[in-house]
């Protein structure tokens, strides 16, 4: 009996697929423990136990809880974001919209609250937020090169990105269409006249 | 031997002074073991220790983690902020500049990571987080309320602290001089022409 490639007996994977199908249960149990319990909520028994494998297939790839951790938020950085349609107004309320969904809907608030809080006692996770965060401000950063750049684009960006992040993390409040709206016209109005 | 109000033998505090002391001294601890270590860190063994107090003291207190949190971050209020002058313009940008300088020079930047942090799977620092977020954004918010309410006020806040928020506790970026008077200067040229 020949397989055409491709093709596998019933009830076999390929090996890549296997290994794929692996990392994917595995980074997402580690996500779901970090949301729940944060930092301490990642051990390799919890994650093992969480994802369907053994402690040993875990520590064989990921030996300790940071490998596992900075994994984790490198499958976790395909965040939803806005289509742009061209129209600054229009896509930077469309990429605030999106980055406040994904602080509810994908438990953002949480990987950030954790990435914010750690990175204190444990600087090897500087990197992993400083590269998290920056995947996540790329297309709303992109938006707005053609109108600023230098210190004007650190302004506004901050404060763009810290309308959803301040209230969000800091007042468990999640700030409403008519706020969005409220800080992208500020911003935008003021950018027309501002020095 | 008839002692005055007020005076005591030497070597002898008033009690009430002890009791003050003895508070503040724990408040101060607690504070440190949790800019250093996060929510973990604080233990009766390490405040104790490091207050140089019995464990025993502290207990008879303050009888788990959440009390002592809870009334360090109320000592902990007590932030600098800037003195109002009257013009829009110096007071926001003095309020920005204060809590610029308390997130490195008061390590409010942990302590925000924290409650922002721990407020996820300890439910009692909800309120705790709010409170603080609160007292802190007060006189900021003071300087705004001749100027703006509802939800544009809402937008402004969460803007302005965001400005702070955002760079320092997901960046590792503390906002320039410059940055901060571009925050402000977008903001209020904004508020003159948008809607």
């Amino acid at each position: 009996m020949t397989t055409t490639p491709g093709s596998e007996p019933a009830g076999q994977e390929p090996v890549d697929a296997r290994v794929v199908r692996t990392r994917r249960d595995v980074l997402a149990a580690t996500i779901e423990e970090l949301v729940e319990g944060g930092w301490d909520g990642v051990t390799h028994a919890r994650v093992a136990s969480r994802a369907g494998y053994s402690k040993a297939t875990i520590y064989a790839h990921w030996p300790d809880r940071l490998a596992l951790v900075r994994d984790a938020f490198a499958s976790f950085g395909d965040m939803p974001h806005h289509t742009p349609t061209g129209d600054l107004r229009t896509d930077l309320v469309g990429e605030l919209t999106s980055f406040r969904s994904a602080m509810t809907e994908h438990r953002l608030d949480r990987a950030l609250a954790v990435l914010a809080e750690r990175a204190g006692p444990v600087p090897e996770l500087i990197e992993v937020r400083n590269t998290f965060v920056e995947d996540g401000e790329r297309p709303m950063r992109r938006t707005l090169a053609p109108v600023l750049s230098g210190s004007r684009l650190e302004a506004v960006s901050a404060m763009l990105c810290g309308a959803i992040v301040h209230p969000v993390l800091l007042r468990g409040h999640s700030p409403s269409d008519e706020e969005i709206g409220t800080v992208v016209d500020v911003i935008l109005q003021g950018l027309l006249t501002a020095r």
